[in-house]
């Protein structure tokens, strides 16, 4: 196909992101043609409503209300999936495929779910699906894992994938403000969606987790076989703990493959990050990487996570990537072909705690705290009291030495049990990882 | 050349990097022929001493002590010059490029000395030269400027490329010894080369710095138009003041583009960098590169800049490169077109100042420096006085308000003449990027 003199892109979706896209590729348009030796035209787009008013003019006759006609236009070279969700995206992405095109896609919810079949219509049709916008943003670490790094085996990589529990975090420490304050003008300002659930529970971050944990160990970790836990239950007692101690809370992802047995566990929770670390210092809606290679060894990766411009810039790259293909069949290298990857049980997912517990402010209470968490076997490092809101209650804050996830859920759950604990306990990560 | 089932690959110097790439090569070897397609086959290496220990087993028959053997071998496709320097380096590349091979390259020295004779020879022959390991060793910021963020234009890049003066400013900071001290202790552990110019005085920086300012505009800026200073020159005074201000004090490289008027500029000093920022933090051996783009905003990447191993997986990325190149057309995308790119001037590169001097203690020195200052219109923002260890004499610490590196040359020349200035005072700049 080297004889083509100009590559046709259909845009799929021109909402913020398509817009951005379509902006910015005007703009560098000159610059990326000399660099390519090809013309790039813009040659269709496919929008919900036809009549409304966009910061981008697209001439009407580049427009459609039919993302199936750009995905299958026999024009089109290069089909930019932008709808987002997992139904009409997944439609739009395996018709074009099933023609042989090459797919560009920020979704990471459709790769997530779909990823096998997307991948698999790929190969059989001979397209290629480039995926570097649906992880962090305009930070090019898809890039970077399958090709920068591709020396190295990936004992750990742990990561702030999501901006809006970012931001949240971050305001809620600097400013000493609850959850719900803080979420509610973070709707306000567009920096958290009216439905909040898949950010703040995690889902999102767990969507990009198993993304780069595919690209690192070559096997789909589907979200239900993860550990996915939320930051809505984050007080200001958690964050002047963790201060106080050296650490900044931040909601990871965390994926962790051990060499000896090849078990790999993927997880996503809150975590009392040292401040020592460079990614406790990534504050606002930045996102940051910290990929750790057998042989680099620890390499961090830090920008706007999302946001039009951000997700341009990626979805920018992967067209020119795109374009290489097409031009001289510059495939990139293959996802690693899947291993056995199998999944590590609870007990060999180590690490330490952090528990915030209401209990009854009445003697003998620290005693059966300490039975219940010894019979679970997990060892206490220290503990502190701190008043309560509670009425007749004290708040404790109690953190262990090196458990594993089995043991310290059967320490929630006795600790749950106890007529002396108020509501389930807290539970956070303590991160101080080797990396 | 799709046929081609074994890639053979040669090594030009079997030292440090060599032996990590030999190594590293091998333990990878069976994961990367399964995703590339292809046998890796390590013809051969050119070593100075074939009786000498080697870290790692290489049979006798693949060794030579003659590098252009290695470069021009007919079976070799891949030749990795790992032998340092600008003479015999050169020689073996050019003898490979010539014959149409690829060349794969650590050598930041060779490449900003003879830069667009490579790729000249390069495009002359249809071979390529790769050089990834070049700046901030294992951290893939090569591919990250020339791929991953393509759509941008990059108004500014700034880094600590260079480990031994990280290490050498880290260690003054946290230990409060001065820099002979922790040169001498830097040399011992190995962190510094015996002989420490061509790190301390900033030109392995300015050799990065081309680099990284050829990658991201076009234009070989050869190291005399450049700015560059080295760390020799500060003290225990400089650390302490920044701290207390907030800053911490690095080595950068720093790459400025102004696109009004196309004018760019690039310059390596010690930098007051704002604590805020993410790479005040980095601190020891790490480097650190923040990349401002006009879509993607500013990203940042950090890791280990030096040393077999972060040096051998870029290396190895670059093979893995390189072997898509032969096995499938994959050539990356061309540096861009030189483009008309003149340095700014002067008076065009602004920013805040730090001044340190050594003055007589007698009345009237103030008037002296503030009127000197006041002459080459530099404007003083705060000034500071501190004891000196010289009798007599005291040190004051001015900071200005923004000015431009020909006022400030100019001040510092007025400055040295008056008779109450002990010497030459030390100029610093202060790094409070917009970025």
């Amino acid at each position: 196909m080297s004889q083509l003199s100009t590559i046709n892109i259909g845009i799929c979706g021109l909402g913020t992101v398509g817009q951005g896209v379509w902006k910015h590729l005007e703009s560098a348009r000159a610059s990326l043609e000399s660099k390519l030796g090809v013309k790039l035209h813009l040659h269709r787009a496919s929008v919900r409503d036809l009549k409304k008013k966009r910061a981008v003019r697209v001439p009407a006759t580049r427009l459609t209300t039919d993302p199936l006609a750009v995905a299958t236009d026999p024009a089109v070279h290069i089909v930019c999936e932008l709808i987002g969700g997992t139904t009409l995206a997944r439609e739009v992405t395996l018709a074009a495929l099933r023609l042989g095109k090459t797919v560009v896609s920020a979704n990471k919810a459709l790769l997530c779910a779909h990823g096998p079949e997307i991948f698999a219509a790929a190969r059989a049709h001979g397209g290629h699906f480039f995926f570097e916008a649906s992880v962090a943003g305009g930070i090019p670490i898809i890039k970077a894992l399958r090709e920068g790094l591709v020396a190295n085996r990936f004992g750990l990589i742990y990561g702030i994938l999501n901006g809006t529990c970012n931001y949240i975090l971050t305001r809620m420490e600097r400013e000493g403000l609850g959850y719900p304050a803080i979420l509610a003008d973070a709707k306000r300002l567009g920096y958290a969606e009216a439905d909040e659930s898949l950010d703040v529970e995690g889902w999102d971050t767990a969507h990009k987790a198993s993304i780069l944990a595919y690209l690192a160990h070559g096997a789909w970790v589907p979200t239900r076989a993860m550990l996915v836990e939320g930051i809505a239950a984050i007080t200001q007692a958690d964050l002047h703990f963790a201060r106080e101690h050296g650490y900044a809370i931040k909601l990871l992802a965390v994926i962790t493959r051990d060499f000896a047995n090849g078990e790999l566990f993927v997880r996503v929770h809150p975590t009392l990050l040292p401040l020592t670390k460079v990614l406790a210092n990534v504050n606002d809606v930045q996102n940051g990487i910290s990929v750790n290679g057998d042989v680099v060894g620890e390499t961090v990766y830090i920008g706007r996570g999302a946001g039009q411009d951000a997700t341009s810039s990626a979805v920018i790259s992967d067209i020119v990537d795109a374009v290489l293909l097409l031009r001289r069949g510059n495939a990139p290298l293959p996802v690693p072909v899947r291993q056995h990857c199998p999944l590590a049980p609870l007990e060999r997912v180590r690490g330490r705690y952090y528990l915030r517990l209401d209990v009854k402010d009445e003697p003998g209470v620290l005693a059966k705290i300490a039975t219940a968490t010894a019979h679970a076997r997990v060892s206490i490092a220290s503990m502190v009291q701190r008043p309560s809101a509670r009425r007749g209650a004290a708040t404790l804050i109690l953190t262990t030495h090196e458990s594993n996830e089995k043991a310290i859920r059967a320490t929630v759950a006795r600790l749950t049990r106890l007529a002396c604990v108020l509501e389930k306990p807290l539970l956070l990560r303590i991160g101080d990882f080797a990396g």
